[in-house]
């Protein structure tokens, strides 16, 4: 039983639950080392206070789960089971209050949950996996480090195709072939390479647009490794660009460097989200701002915290999130620039090292 | 306002619902033809009784929202709004009973949503909208149709690369990188090739190992293009197969078949399944087939219904699903053989046209 098992089983202690169910894949992820899509069936880490804690997966991954996952019990379900009574059969001592995740199941799950375990109490133990995901160790930001440095190879070895008349879905082809080629598991999300006034849309989809000269062409990619995300933006300019994107362009930059600079631990996460609101603010964009800064990364891609303006959690030593200002001007274009940072005992360390200054391709 | 919106106003009549909130990415491009993956922000298509319907999406998805909705009216919330005060506000009549989707909605945005909207009753009617997607109009099986032949010459290509010493992750490169070539919006899940011994895993991840002669050498994959999904696995041997593994082969395909042949409307998911299981079981192989036949396929790659022995839903014209009976024998090997199929008025007909006899490579 690994630490995390510990330190879940001393606030189990404290609150008064005796059955942990957890069902997130991520989190069995983090809890067990055993990683996997369980798509509609039902997988979930188990733990009753006091005894050693077990997996439920679905039979066919069984294999795989003994083979990774450092716990030692492994107990199955078939496609036909009802996986609740499943759950029920194996539990280790008497149920009591049971902790789960809010945020992730379901609420049809929970009601075949309460079938099967009618006397229970249950209680969010979300947060729990949240805070403990947050402070990421060394070897966690050691392993996002190597995510970012595989995402920034791929884009640098991505550079040299965007050429005038290539496509978007051209270079995302490009890109998504790179990221399996630098031995990443895949992309972290869907992969986003848009041009000219499509760069106005935070989640523009790309298409068959061809770069044109003076367009701007934004990169917003990453890429899971060891089990671990990445997440960058950078935006170029192709050929020459206009006065007014280039005042947009350096206005993110700066709204960029200016959160960095304010990342410490003890602070907000709110004041780091207004470090560079302002900056975009003051330059007269501020409704063109129209998300919040950035998103906790890990072994999920957006995971907590949310960087926003009204999040007054503060900083820790081993928080790992994006910082991504963006102004987006319909019909005219748009700029972001991403990086990964992860706090540390006395101020940031920024993971991303690509050039931020206007660059021509 | 579409057909489907007027099919949800008359059940909701018969069961006396006042207003429904739509909050599966899926459920939402059904009805409106907006397609987004709002990670964790909130997306719902609201439809109040003899009003019109409208879209409440994340401030940054509107431009796109607006660009591909087949609904008029798109409000927004950004990541400072509480979604569900918002959705409160734009509610255009007495909220009376709501219809949500039981299984997509988490407890904790349920209690939201009750916190906000503390008046209303909650009934699930997620089975409407699984019930009418399960049969595919002539314009969607078109649809899956083309994201079939698509993975289909994905495979083609692939194979002349599949000689002995690539590896499995060469391979999903290949095929990723080909998935974008074809024009297809991406793969519909983690690509999988698996070779050797590992084929015995059907959750198997590809890695480092490399094709050798006398090995399975085992594809599935699949893709999105135009919004509907495609799923297939073909199993080939590499150079010359042992006796056992032949057998194990043309058990798996007499399976296949024998499901195939069963197909037709007014007949149960629950047959089709035994169909295959018996041939599966009468060659000795019973305990080595541990997963359902398939599952319904198409705007998700894994959708309602489920195809396992105790479904005793009835077949019927538009449904579309895979029929993908495997066997896996630890420390030997694993055959699968995956066809996606649609029920016609009369029968069926076979999507996938690869053969199936065993091929050598």
């Amino acid at each position: 039983m690994n630490s995390k098992w510990t330190i879940l089983e001393q606030k189990m202690r404290e609150v008064g639950i005796q059955t942990l169910i957890i069902t997130d894949p991520k989190h069995v992820y983090y809890l067990t080392g055993f990683l996997s899509n369980p798509h509609e069936r039902f997988l979930g880490a188990v733990f009753s206070m006091g005894k050693q804690p077990f997996l439920l997966v679905p039979e066919l991954d069984e294999e795989n789960a003994r083979a990774s996952a450092d716990i030692a019990e492994v107990v199955t379900h078939s496609d036909t089971d009802n996986p609740y009574e499943v759950l029920k059969k194996n539990l280790k001592s008497s149920v009591g209050t049971i902790g789960f995740e809010k945020d992730h199941m379901s609420v049809a799950r929970f009601e075949q949950l309460q079938d099967s375990l009618s006397f229970a109490r249950y209680l969010d133990v979300g947060p729990w996996l949240r805070q403990l995901r947050n402070r990421k160790s060394p070897e966690e930001i050691e392993k996002i480090r190597h995510a970012v440095n595989l995402i920034e190879q791929v884009l640098q070895d991505t550079l040299p195709r965007a050429a005038i008349g290539v496509t978007e879905n051209e270079l995302v082809a490009e890109i998504e072939y790179l990221i399996r080629k630098v031995g990443a598991e895949g992309p972290a999300f869907d992969s986003m390479v848009l041009t000219g006034k499509k760069t106005a849309l935070p989640h523009g989809v790309p298409g068959s647009q061809a770069i044109a000269s003076g367009d701007l062409l934004m990169f917003d990619i990453g890429l899971y490794a060891g089990g671990y995300a990445s997440d960058i933006t950078r935006t170029y300019a192709v050929g020459h660009l206009d006065e007014p994107l280039q005042r947009i362009y350096n206005t993110v930059r700066a709204a960029n460097e200016a959160a960095i600079q304010a990342i410490k631990p003890g602070v907000s996460y709110a004041s780091i989200d207004k470090a560079a609101r302002d900056v975009i603010a003051d330059a007269g964009y501020g409704p063109y701002f129209i998300h919040r800064l950035g998103h906790g990364l890990g072994i999920d891609v957006h995971e907590f915290p949310s960087v926003h303006g009204e999040n007054e959690l503060l900083l820790e030593e081993g928080n790992v999130f994006t910082v991504e200002p963006g102004i987006y001007v319909p019909g005219l274009g748009g700029v972001r620039i991403e990086d990964d940072v992860a706090v540390t005992a006395s101020g940031v360390e920024v993971l991303t090292s690509l050039p931020k200054e206007l660059t021509y391709l």
